[in-house]
């Protein structure tokens, strides 16, 4: 008889065994539970890290930009210092290739030393000043300064795809902790090992810097019980979400539901619409052909941003393209989907779309060689029957691609106003073709009203962590297209803006006063006033 | 027998007679309805409204920064032209006095051309910029160009307390103006022969521009039933409103129970702490009481920043200045409030708290010589009673203040833990006050948690109208404590971030250009670079 070890949520830094259940790490190549288990804490154990986080918010938001910048800095160089250890564990939870993990944890590494960058700056602060005009003609203006302050303790909720960049030290935990909030963290059950790995790299952090230890819990439990409560906890200000559409719609209804309402930033469903121009694929199918598969197939289909819909112009050289895709298709195999609910999911949406009149399988790869490891397939259908069918926009999250014919460019122009909001949509032509870039500058202009991210002659997986991406985009794609999760302008989620009018210099937050300590950009009478060392 | 008039809706900048049923102005000071008749438009005529909004956007989002500008200033001075005529009508329609109005009138005109000012210097468009790195590692960087791009046509309700500033061509229109969405004005009923002179102004300017009609509209209807259609039409993209908490609350659950959630904007209610430190009234008690009732009884009492909470030290200072506040009070009237609704309201509201124990009126100034002009009034509790009775928080709009005395330092930590959001918090000390400064230090960093806009040894009436402003604040002052609805901040509400990824340069919007035609200040590579002329 094994026995197994026992682990507990992180509450406040302290290991805290739950008293309600609990879960282990399931390898979903063989469906095989490995490891500890992890307790499931009840509803007051996850009270008292809403309490905590409330405590430690009036601390945590007075640090100072180099204070909160080492301390991001810090938690990359823990997780670093168990990267082996996270990759090997998060290989076994989630199935995914040691490559894509090993860049993952890179990618959450660097995403929280550029939030480090973001804190020193302090750019995200929008500090206003406006001095005071006592002899304005009619009325004086007074001194007026205005800095945005951090709205108060976050909900996090990490997603099944990206154990690492969207999880527990993710990037919404990254910029929400650059912005002064404290985090209150739900592991997804599906890699419970991996989260506690990273999960104890904050802790270790948040105790080295000498921070309230509230500053970031790690809690463990049941998926839907847990998170209603997390967001009707009045001590949690603001909700990060990465998951489904049916779990982010419960949240974003909660909250809506509480006496005081919070933001819900939740990244849910998108097919992430590819159109392909006559010009693309005039010289150009095979290796178009090719970038679709990978795209398509890469972490099995697993992406926020995997291409679900591909639109191709009916025809001889449409239909070459398409027999070139079928022929990629045929080359490569299923990879393991992240647990065998998800691949359930997957392999019902794949029928429920297959069962659609008018719906026509063209091509299908191998099966993978374990367990729930599905071959990847695209289906077609024509411009007409996608727009008398709105069930065709469902998301089938895995590798699974809807191939569109359309007849002429009202088809296309059609199809992108009715387009469901997404996190991106994607145009592939020949820049130097003049009738497609004509018919694109219609084009594009309604496309950007429908999607975070709009690219050309690229594949939508892969998201650069920068100051200009954008992941979000209109409803459904998001709760919230006013914002991003991925990029430095996430930070603007967790902050609301407030002003100081005629306030004594004793009374000033560091970030107003006429020394400007910080070194900040700042805005002086309207116009951006640069410190002198930059 | 006199014949009316019957006025219609600008639906597109043409007259429309609406289908159901009229109002008509009436002046508060006599209870009188006078002037023409304003019909109200029935669904279909709003669904008409709105599909106009929805047409017009394409190309009024496409505007460059000049002909926005300029549009928003010949609103300015179409206003202008018709300053005298608008005065008069409000004056009539309000009971407000002329100076006030004037003055508004002023602010309105002045608003306009500042959100000019916005559109052409385009920094609102938060441009962002990181060129191609195609020998990064481990993977090159595409070139990713952000922008902030208009939400879609707006609905905006205005306020009946400022039938200029924060109406037709107010704040909200402005602001929606600006960023490049179309509006759809619900028309205050309260002053509608003041809003058909305005919309006018704003559909003459429409015309003049040569914009696209479905630019600005303004509905006349039954309150409750438009603002419900208007918040659950699918072409309305996001909302402005000031006025009451259940109104706003209303569209809150209506905007999120849509397919397609949209933010709502809601100004709603606020009392304005006013805490009166000791230092404060040592040698300066009278001056602070004269202002109090100046604040207190302007426009009577009916500015959302109005303080209705005045809490004062214990003791034989504290004392002293309340009976200074007795002693003004006597000397001041009441004004008429807007209507007889809101004047019923502000007597009810009075008697509930009123009602309420440990509770006691202390002084009354006198009724006004018109209808509808109540004595404004001050009625005093304990720190401890105000503690133990939620009720006592209810905003009761109009000349109406609670003084709350406490007997330390605790009991203004304690008092300002529990409160609601609000759109200002005051401090009143001695800056020279070491002791109050100290405790300041304490109180501030809790106060800006609950407010907008914190204040010191000021009036929290009057709202400056630039860069740093903030009027918003948490829940319940507003819905949405992440923006302000005065300022130039505003315009923020009613964009989203996209971003192009490798796009062809003649796919590129105008702001994103590598030659920046628009002189905007942008972000490269995370850095602010100032245009050449700045």
């Amino acid at each position: 008889m094994t026995t197994t070890t026992i682990q507990g949520s992180l509450i406040g830094t302290r290991s805290v065994t739950g008293g309600a259940g609990t879960v282990r790490g399931v390898d979903p190549r063989t469906n095989q539970a490995f490891g500890d288990e992890f307790s499931l804490l009840d509803s007051d154990q996850v009270d008292e890290a809403t309490r905590l986080a409330d405590e430690a918010f009036a601390t945590y938001r007075s640090t100072d930009p180099e204070t909160r910048a080492v301390f991001l800095e810090s938690i990359a160089e823990n997780l670093e210092s168990v990267g082996t250890q996270v990759v090997e564990t998060a290989q076994r939870e989630t199935g995914l290739p040691e490559g894509r993990l090993s860049g993952e944890l890179v990618r959450t590494a660097n995403q929280l030393r550029l939030f480090a960058t973001v804190a020193r700056a302090g750019d995200y602060l929008g500090a206003r000043i406006e001095p005071a005009l006592p002899d304005r003609k009619p009325l004086p203006r007074p001194d007026l300064r205005q800095v945005k302050i951090p709205l108060g303790p976050v909900a996090v909720f990490g997603a099944s795809n990206f154990p690492l960049a969207f999880s527990v030290a993710g990037g919404d935990t990254a910029s929400a902790l650059a912005a002064g909030c404290p985090v209150v963290f739900k592991a997804h059950n599906a890699h419970p090992a991996t989260s506690r790995i990273v999960g104890q790299a904050i802790a270790d952090a948040v105790i080295s810097a000498g921070l309230p230890v509230g500053t970031f819990s790690l809690v463990y439990g049941a998926g839907k019980s847990v998170g209603q409560q997390l967001a009707a906890d009045p001590r949690i200000k603001a909700i990060g979400f990465t998951g489904s559409r049916s779990g982010g719609v419960s949240l974003m209804e909660t909250a809506a539901a509480r006496t005081v309402p919070i933001p819900v930033y939740a990244e849910m469903s998108s097919i992430n619409p590819v159109y392909v121009l006559p010009s693309a694929i005039r010289d150009n199918a095979g290796a178009l052909a090719e970038g679709f598969v990978g795209s398509l197939n890469g972490s099995a289909g697993q992406l926020c941003t995997a291409p679900g819909l591909l639109w191709v112009p009916e025809g001889a050289e449409g239909d070459a393209f398409v027999d070139l895709v079928v022929e990629e298709l045929s080359r490569v195999s299923g990879l393991p989907m992240l647990t065998e609910g998800i691949c359930r999911s997957r392999v019902e949406g794949e029928k429920r779309i297959a069962d659609v009149e008018g719906v026509e399988l063209i091509a299908r790869g191998h099966e993978g060689d374990t367990e729930n490891a599905p071959a990847p397939t695209v289906y077609r259908t024509t411009a007409e029957n996608f727009r008398a069918r709105p069930e065709l926009s469902d998301e089938v999250f895995g590798a699974f691609c809807l191939v569109i014919t359309y007849s002429s460019e009202a088809d296309l122009l059609q199809a992108v106003d009715s387009t469901e909001g997404q996190l991106t949509s994607t145009l592939h032509l020949d820049p130097e073709d003049a009738q497609d870039i004509r018919f694109a500058q219609d084009l594009v202009p309604a496309v950007q009203l429908t999607a975070g991210r709009v690219l050309f002659n690229a594949w939508p997986t892969g998201v650069d962590v920068g100051d200009a991406m954008v992941h979000g985009g209109p409803f459904p794609a998001t709760s919230d297209g006013r914002s991003t999760s991925v990029g430095t302008l996430a930070i603007d989620r967790f902050l609301r803006p407030v002003v100081f009018q005629s306030t004594p210099e004793a009374l000033l937050p560091q970030s107003l006063l006429d020394s400007n300590p910080w070194n900040l950009v700042r805005r002086v009478d309207g116009e951006f006033v640069l410190p002198e060392n930059q």
